[in-house]
């Protein structure tokens, strides 16, 4: 059987204790490890689980999934997933696959950044579609997230950005010379996706928000070191929100009074924040 | 300090070896058991802990909360809920109040419905707002949802619909004589959702969806009995889903091809996908 198992967003003791029991006596334990991290190293992982654990980076899992399930349908094979196995990242191509060599699957779920925003105050029921920001380029700053920023921010509804991460990402160079050399990790912060928004806006100019819209900042969710903050999109380009990883919500402006009075704790300003959220936001519906 | 402790979605196992860590240390244990249930009994819990755990209804959270935190500046007290602690029912309220009184708080997340909804194979970043089903009675059908779900389907975007649990509700008779007599606990079922869905939108004719819109039903999320179908809200309104919980997603018509491909499998009657599938879905943007 394949277990795809949910790791939660910290560290080794993430795990619940359903996966911890798949995990001490799979045949072998894959770790996927390349859209997003866990806050320890593998050795922590393997240390904690007293097993080795095989990390699968993007490669072996789109092209070498065969590798991963081979004898799935005699053992069991662990395939650890940061957060939620079905969260931000699905791994429907794995479990289509194991299905069409009669390999039977179960999901072990755990939390996953799309639910555990919630411990910003802001209110699941309130959020919109949730969107992507990639790093922008010299000459590659896409706005598509805009567009559908733009459909929550008609609603009234909450934004969560997810941040991008490039891990084991070769320069355009290594790359063309099949070189297998590894840029360093990088993971986007609050600040630069803020920056990136404020320009986006500046560049397209259809008034979805400005430099003063509020957003939260929250970083390493669900970690005893997690750290929130709300201000303005402006405020926000200058926080440093310390180790990733990062995740940004912009307010809409259907945010309930209960929501403002949780939120306003981890205000940059409050004289800001309170200035802003009187504005533009508490509408009811 | 007070732990909130989220449990998941299925059973006892389910805790994080984290979560269950903090509960075997704590001077107290309260389960959150009145929006959402596990699968297994109290008793099941205690005997996995090792610890009693103290049952809190609605009234000891919203009114005793006080009790709860009674000696949490000095002591441990964990404070468990089903899923995720700001999950569907948030408690920011317990949180605010233990600031107040000076207390130290602490979140342990798990899996929320609002991201294990993923292990249908729907995309979470292709959802809108999530809506409440209540039950309706002969007096009051609010509608209030239909107005929500319309904003996403306005979109393209999946519509997760969280449906009604009844736990220690007291008729009117026994609440009007102050008797402390409760009902049997009642869970909505994709069935029931289903019909009043169809029986909104046919008081209210504005054409949001139709008998025909297809919608998934996923029961028991997170647990080896997990049962999924996805047909037309028609088709729904027959399915018999098995024991509680139960949820339900309308589809949007961004569904992308890869999330049909995922979900066929569990189509009612195939037929009538492809047939629905075809006329109404699929489109881009």
């Amino acid at each position: 059987m394949l277990h795809l198992v949910g790791l939660g967003l910290a560290d080794e003791t993430d795990i619940t204790v359903r996966g911890l029991e798949i995990v001490k006596k799979a045949e072998r334990v894959y770790l996927e490890a390349y859209t997003a991290i866990l806050l320890v190293d593998k050795s922590k992982l393997e240390a904690f689980y007293g097993r080795p654990v095989i990390e699968a980076d993007r490669e072996l899992v789109e092209s070498g999934s065969d590798d991963i399930l081979a004898g799935a349908d005699k053992t069991d094979i662990a395939f650890l997933v940061v957060g939620d196995p079905f969260g931000a990242t699905t791994h429907t191509d794995l479990v289509l696959r194991a299905r069409e060599l009669g390999i039977q699957t179960n999901v072990v779920p755990n939390a996953s950044i799309m639910s555990a925003i919630g411990s910003t105050g802001l209110q699941l029921y309130n959020f919109g579609q949730t969107v992507s920001m990639v790093f922008f380029l010299d000459n590659w700053r896409p706005s598509s997230f805009y567009d559908r920023v733009r459909e929550n921010v008609q609603i009234g509804l909450h934004t969560l950005v997810l941040l991008d991460i490039k891990v084991k990402e070769q320069s355009m160079e290594n790359l063309a010379r099949g070189r297998r050399i590894f840029e360093p990790p990088r993971y986007m912060t609050v600040a630069q996706c803020a920056a990136q928004m404020i320009e986006t806006e500046e560049t397209r100019k259809e008034g979805v928000y400005t430099r003063e819209s509020l957003a939260m900042g929250a970083a390493r969710v669900g970690a005893p070191d997690q750290k929130l903050v709300v201000g303005t999109l402006q405020e926000l380009t200058e926080v440093d929100m310390g180790a990733p990883l990062h995740s940004l919500v912009l307010l809409g402006r259907r945010t309930h009074d209960l929501e403002r009075d949780y939120i306003r704790q981890f205000a940059v300003n409050e004289a800001t924040f309170d200035a802003s959220y009187q504005k533009s936001y508490g509408a009811s519906s």
